[in-house]
């Protein structure tokens, strides 16, 4: 997706101009981050949006995380009811819920992807050339201590909330956790403790259909597309897991496909015809391809493989007990990579520690893309937690 | 797996003298298998084993059907409880349920595989080299019709029973439609009237890893290794769908590997760590890889997908109509490639039409493998089919 690239005062003047909440698109770069693994990495840069503005005692800031493959545009100001351009608009914006005229709102790329912010495409300093696989292995702690960084340059003393879902959501965990004296109320959606063991083997059988691409080379690909066959592959499997069996069932049943112009990652022919599954799926992966790093894939998903709430701390308890923030966690019933009962049990666990938790299900068939679906439900979910004074 | 290649007298002579029941691995072929799909395959050959003695009516037959990558040899006389070298050992042998004493039991290597029947990796006649990619789409009809010819050539004429589960288990119900006169009792296990979208997606990733692996070479790789990193990486996804969350989260949950000596299929190092459940997949899509032909992988995968109950007939209630074996209909709790639901569903259509059918459900963690791992409930459920008079 190609971003506006007017500078943060032309917005300014512009939005307000327009009795619109200010906008930026930026970024910014500082020396050093120390990694949970051990080692750092420097200089990191975060590309971000802002939407609204921040008051003067810096507390009415709202955090959105965003989900393995997104970015920083989670609302367009241009084309606010417009879900291709920017991909939780019905839930951003002015009057909505995570209302813009209110609050200040931030979307930063997530460290480690490919949209602005430091990856492994960005160029390692030691030596001139992209990182590749020479990039850290990062963590979840990682990417929320980044996101930290931002936060206190951009001014904010307060998180009103965060918000996000999937690693977006290992993310929100992560920030009422890390820094509870700075997250007055947290939306953990379609997140989990922990990935299940059938979550990370989805996961590894998409990197090695990756890493088994010839044009991977091991990574130094750049600045070639890199290894677009397995990639393709890798988000053919990743969007059944984004679905669920009922969802595929209601929309793609066994329908032959109408239109098999779409090449498979492989560009071989059709074994007995095609499937309408298939062509969708063929779709998807040729879109992913085209527009995201592998390395990056490599690297996220494995945060989320690697994330485990306790880490870095004695025991669970522990970890969990020092959530203070006001939390909602959101499931869905359909999610089979991040299951819902996961969810509700660590509702359960954080009130048992004294936390201040409410669940709430999504009745949905899309399985764990539903809180990218379901505008109506999350509209409610999320009016629950918003919907408090500053 | 090295089978024996005795003769069948002398296996017959050995296993009389023994008080066995007669043994026999032998193979039959025959001039030519016309094809649903249209076109004609031949000469087929047929691998396939017997256990016991035909009766002088021939109506004392078992047949066996296998599962995707298995093979004709169901019971192991020389080994009869070691699971590693017969795949349904448990359930097939002297004094067991399926009684190899009582009953003349017949299991053939599917057409389409590699384990001694014709397949991609036979020779084509036509040019002398082998079929690969050139192999006809082959359907569970033409699976079902080539065993049938081979039934006809050892005498059968009557089968007591005819059982499999997955891809055996479409072959059993299309045997008890296509030939309803001949099947006695039927027992069609984790196998459903046709393939969601679900697992017809999961099989086209699968066959995507092994078409994208340049090894592949558009089949044409014999009579070398072929694609072994494309096949392994097939291999691992099975694996999932062939088990379930609440299984893996048993038998690894987020459990380090203690031994990461197994290489990826890629071939390449770990990305902070290794989990124990990704060790397991390396090692059985490795394993896979070894023994099996990436081509018969792809046209026996395809003719999974393909295979629809009501397919060649003017509705689903005419190809069910037909039906009229004794029908036990096994379900698995935990069965996400083949939902339960499904089968149940299959079982009240076929009672609503007139039909005798029963549904036992297996209440197993092992998802859709259960049929190759419950060894109890399994002996249960077919016993209820299996104890009346032959």
């Amino acid at each position: 997706m190609a971003l506006q690239c007017e500078t943060r005062s032309e917005y300014a003047v512009r939005a307000m101009a327009q009795s619109r909440p200010a906008y930026q698109n930026a970024t910014y770069t500082f020396d050093n981050l120390p990694l949970q693994r051990g080692g750092q990495l420097g200089p990191v840069t975060l590309a971000y949006e802002t939407w609204g503005t921040l008051n003067a005692e810096g507390t009415n800031a709202i955090l959105i995380t965003h989900a393995l493959t997104g970015n920083a545009h989670a609302h367009d100001i241009e084309k606010p009811d417009d879900l291709k351009v920017a991909w939780w608009n019905p839930l951003v914006g002015p009057g909505r819920t995570i209302d813009t005229a209110r609050y200040f709102v931030i979307c930063s790329n997530v460290l480690g992807s490919c949209y602005g912010s430091t990856g492994p495409a960005s160029i390692d300093p030691r030596t001139g050339q992209p990182y590749a696989m020479r990039f850290p292995v990062i963590t979840i702690h990682d990417m929320v201590r980044a996101q930290h960084e931002l936060l206190a340059h951009l001014g904010v003393r307060q998180l009103a909330l965060v918000v996000g879902g999937s690693i977006g959501g290992q993310q929100a965990l992560q920030w009422s956790i890390s820094y509870p004296e700075l997250v007055n109320k947290v939306a953990v959606i379609a997140a989990t403790p922990a990935l299940t063991a059938q979550a990370i083997a989805f996961s590894e059988v998409e990197r090695q259909a990756i890493m088994a691409d010839p044009l991977w080379q091991s990574g130094d690909y750049y600045p070639g597309q890199g290894p677009i066959t397995g990639l393709a592959i890798a988000r053919m499997l990743a969007m059944i897991t984004y679905q669920s069996e009922e969802a595929m069932e209601m929309r793609f049943a066994r329908r032959p496909a109408r239109n098999s112009a779409v090449p498979s990652p492989s560009n071989t022919g059709d074994l007995g015809g095609r499937f309408d599954v298939e062509n969708y799926l063929f779709h998807q992966g040729a879109a992913l391809a085209q527009r995201f790093d592998a390395n990056s894939y490599l690297y996220l998903s494995r945060a989320m493989d690697l994330y485990d709430v306790s880490e870095g701390y004695p025991s669970l308890e522990v970890a969990l007990r020092r959530l203070r923030s006001k939390a909602l966690f959101v499931g869905i019933r359909s999610d089979f990579l991040f299951p819902a009962a996961h969810t509700r049990w660590l509702t359960d666990k954080v009130r048992s520690l004294g936390g201040d938790a409410t669940y709430v299900e999504l009745d949905s068939p899309h399985g764990h893309d539903a809180f990218l679906k379901e505008w109506g439900q999350m509209t409610d979910a999320l009016s629950l937690i918003v919907n408090d004074a500053v």
